[in-house]
């Protein structure tokens, strides 16, 4: 499965980078190949980021794979109650800002886990991940376009799979200052020891799912104008991202605690953001629609 | 005491923003005088907030005051090995980032917490704060002044106060993930708690070599011409100053935690940011050289 896992994330990552090339119609990826040097890092391994900036559609789009074996620190080893440290992880994670605030930024993020006994035995291995859709402007069709494709790829995997994990999603990705949601959600799960080989293929499913939903989002909108005044709205939201990241974020604070790649890491945050105090958009406008429809989880479907 | 310092504050509050509105020369601060409604907020009290924005020199500038009566968390008390957890916490603070990218941002915060036993009387109390100086240059005569300034306010305290404080702030501002500190330094202190009127002296006297250290560098900088390259480095340079208050600077997270008043804490936040992957300054140009002296600390004077 490790083999598995590893081929299918590194394939992924071509396959969403050409999809994000070809929807950007402009610029293309720039490649990072990086390894840890002994002693340094988190363990031993390395990893792929690539990053397409400043695109026709793209402002900024990081895809990262990343493989690792390294040891569970004693904090995490207490929380996920195991007393073998040694671990292999491989995953993808990809965040993707567009210039246009009409067009939702999205993050997508698949893992898989195994831990190791002293003889290098797995003793126990899971998947985890999600994909979430910030839009900036409320936008319903693609709010559902997005639930309807990660649904999709749940329920082939367990009839209450997309119920629990959208669930999981809407509990995962709030703000508690602000009492808003990042983003209108999508799926979210980790922990999945059961059937290794039916729960990658739910994780392919997603990865699919994914690629396809977020190119016809895209496509639909960026023949779309926006002005100026639109344009701050969204730089004032990217700010939410921020907060998120990095004071929320599992993985953005694990990989720094651990002493992860910090470009790697942070190629999450948005290219160009802004704070302003006590910024508030004029009531009934569609800027506080969307505020609005972040403040509870909603049934998209 | 507790009075003392009340006062205090707020008259620092109406210096500091007298001082930055004559050097801004353009624009004015507005204030939201704010109050937590029962049972909303970590306790009982509220604060004036004063903000300045889009001025000639500053670009956004704000000065908070408030005073709290609360419970400290158990996690809190527990860290302060006390037992009793009712509170009073009065302080002011300060962030400041010009337009300019050569003039410095700086951070300044001074404050007074008392502990309470169930009849309200004080078993504890203590004062707290720093200043620190972010510049996005290197500027020798800055850092230098600003580091002469508050060794004065230092020395009249105790001999060796200079020397602890400043290495207490180049320790506190320091971001591991990338291996630098925040800025060039300063001073920073917490618990004081021998002789509270000599400590109030002391903290009296840091307000007030702040206000006419900064003042001096401001008007010493303000006429120097600029250009869209130097002014994108502290784009960039800005998102330190973000990952350092959302990742590490506790009271950023402890009034978010306790559901301090958002608005106020996260005044702090640059009014514009950038993030760029794996941005670097070209090998010798300043912009390395400041990275190079936010490498290790440095004795300024």
């Amino acid at each position: 499965m490790k083999q598995t896992v590893t081929r299918f994330v590194n394939a992924l990552q071509d396959e969403f980078c050409s999809t994000l090339e070809r929807v950007d119609g402009g610029a293309v990826f720039t490649e990072d190949n990086w390894r840890y040097a002994p002693g340094d890092g988190p363990g031993d391994g390395g990893g792929r980021s690539r990053v397409l900036t400043a695109g026709a559609v793209f402002e900024k789009a990081g895809v990262n794979v990343s493989s690792l074996r390294g040891d569970l620190s004693e904090r995490l080893a207490a929380r996920l109650e195991v007393t073998d440290r040694r671990f292999f992880a491989t995953g993808i994670s990809l965040v993707i800002h567009p210039e246009s605030p009409l067009i939702p930024t999205v993050h997508m993020n698949l893992r898989y886990l195994q831990l190791l006994d002293p003889d290098d035995r797995v003793t126990r291995a899971w998947f985890g991940g999600g994909a979430d859709l910030t839009p900036f402007y409320p936008d319903n069709e693609a709010a559902v376009s997005f639930h309807r494709a990660m649904k999709g790829a749940c329920d082939a995997y367990a009839s209450d799979a997309y119920t629990r994990f959208k669930k999981w999603c809407d509990e995962y990705f709030y703000l508690p200052h602000r009492g808003e949601a990042r983003g209108i959600g999508g799926i979210f799960f980790d922990y999945l020891e059961d059937d290794p080989e039916r729960t990658f293929d739910f994780v392919s499913a997603v990865g699919a799912a994914f690629n396809r939903v977020y190119e016809e989002i895209v496509s639909a909108r960026k023949g779309r104008g926006w002005n100026e005044s639109q344009r701050d709205w969204q730089l004032h939201r990217r700010g939410r991202y921020v907060e998120f990241n990095l004071i929320h974020d599992r993985g953005t604070l694990f990989g720094l605690e651990t002493k992860g790649r910090t470009e790697s890491i942070l190629m999450s945050l948005p290219p160009l953001v802004r704070w302003t105090y006590a910024q508030r958009p004029s009531p009934g406008s569609p800027e506080a629609q969307l505020v609005e429809l972040l403040r509870e989880p909603r049934d998209w479907l």
